[in-house]
C-alpha cells in the first residue's frame, strides 16, 4: 500500500509544549515536515523568514488571499498569520505527513475544508502543571498567564472535534505516541479508497462473471 | 491516564485470516478478551462448549433475547447466532479489550448501540490473494467458494462504516499493526472524557476565579 502523506494539524494549550514535540517528532522520524506560515507581523529577536514564518507585506498577504494561495489565514491583533498552500501539496505529494502547529479556529477550518485531516490537540497532564510551565518560564507577568488560562478554557470547549487528544507527560513517550497515532490512522477506510475501490471492482466483477 | 477496556469489533471477508489473527493477538498481548458467541448450531467435530461457541437450545436462546442477555444477535439458515451481554461487559469493567469476532451486519448494529466501539476489518492483500486462500483449504466446493466471493462483493460495501482498515498480508506484523491502533485509539476525546471533564472544570473555576 502506498500513501501519499496526511495533513496533521496539531494544536494545544498555550504551555503544552507542542514546539518542542514537533521539534522532536521531526528530528526522531523522516516521514514529516513542518509547514510555515505567513505572517505580517515583524519578527522577534532571533527570528529567520523562512524558520519560525514567512515575514510579509500586508500588500503580499492580501495578494496571496486573493489569489487562494493560503490554506487558512486568520487575523489576530492586526497581523495576518496564514498557511501557504504551495508548499503543503508539494509535500503532501511526496508523501511527507505536514504538521500544521495552528489554534483551535484555524484548525477547525482546516478539517472543514480538508476532511481527511488529522487533528491532534496536545494537553499537559493538569491544569496544575500548565500552570507551573507557563509560570516557569519567568517571561510572562501574571496578567499574560491568567489571560492564557483563559483563552485555554475556551480551547477545552472545542477538543472533541479533535481525532485524537496527546497528554504530553513525558516528551520521549508523547513523541512516540504521536508517531503511532499517525501510522495507525493510515488505516482509516477513507484514507485507503483506491485500495478499498480496487477490491470492490474485482469482487464486482467476479460475481458478475463466470459461474 | 486509566481506561476502561475498549470493545473492539472485528470483520473481515471469509478467508482473510481473522481466526488466527485474533488467536496470535491474545497469545502475544495480554489486554484483550475474546467474547464468545452464543449459538443454536450443533457443535462440529472438535468444537467445544465455551470454546467456540456457547451452543444452546432454541428455547434457552429466546429466552436470552427476551431478557436483553444478548448485545446483539441474528438468524442464519435457521439458527441463532448471538453476543452474551454479562462476559463483555464484566471484562471491559477489568479493563480488558474486548474482542467480538462478528459480521458486518451485527457489526452496524453494535456500532449504531455503542458509539464508542472500536470497528476493525480484515482483509487479504488482494481478491486472488483471497481466492488463492479460499482454494488452498481444499474443504470447499467450488460453489460454497463462489457463495463466499459474492458475500464478499456485498461485504466490501459496507467497509467506509469501519474505523480502521487491516490488510493482512503478514501475520506477525498485522497482529502489531492492531496492537496499534488499539492502542492508538485509547486517545480519542471520547474516550477521555472524564480527563476531559476534569481538564474543562478546572479551567472554567480558574477563569471565575481570583484575579
Amino acid at each position: 500500500m502506498r500513501h501519499k502523506g496526511i495533513l496533521i494539524v496539531v494544536s494545544g494549550f498555550s504551555g503544552a509544549g507542542k514546539g518542542t514535540l514537533m521539534k522532536k517528532l521531526l528530528e526522531t522520524y523522516d516521514n514529516y515536515a513542518l509547514s510555515v506560515s505567513m505572517t505580517t507581523r515583524s519578527p522577534r529577536e532571533g527570528e529567520s523568514d523562512g524558520v519560525e514564518y514567512f515575514f510579509s507585506t500586508k500588500e503580499v498577504f492580501e495578494k496571496e488571499i486573493e489569489s487562494g494561495g493560503l490554506i487558512e489565514y486568520a487575523r489576530y491583533c492586526d497581523h495576518y498569520y496564514g498557511t501557504p498552500k504551495a508548499y503543503v501539496e508539494e509535500q503532501l505529494l511526496l508523501g511527507k505527513d505536514v504538521i500544521l502547529e495552528i489554534e483551535i479556529q484555524g484548525a477547525l477550518k482546516i478539517k472543514n475544508r480538508f476532511p481527511e485531516a488529522l487533528l491532534l490537540f496536545v494537553t499537559p497532564p493538569s491544569i496544575a502543571e500548565l500552570e507551573r510551565r507557563l509560570t516557569s518560564r519567568g517571561t510572562e507577568t501574571k496578567e499574560v498567564i491568567k489571560k492564557r488560562l483563559l483563552r485555554a478554557a475556551e480551547e477545552a470547549q472545542g477538543i472533541d472535534a479533535y481525532d485524537f487528544l496527546v497528554i504530553n507527560d513525558d516528551l520521549e513517550r508523547c513523541v512516540q505516541e504521536i508517531h503511532e497515532i499517525v501510522t495507525a490512522s493510515r488505516n482509516a477506510p477513507f484514507r485507503n479508497t483506491e485500495f478499498m475501490n480496487h477490491i470492490k471492482e474485482e469482487l464486482e466483477a467476479l460475481s458478475k462473471g463466470e459461474n
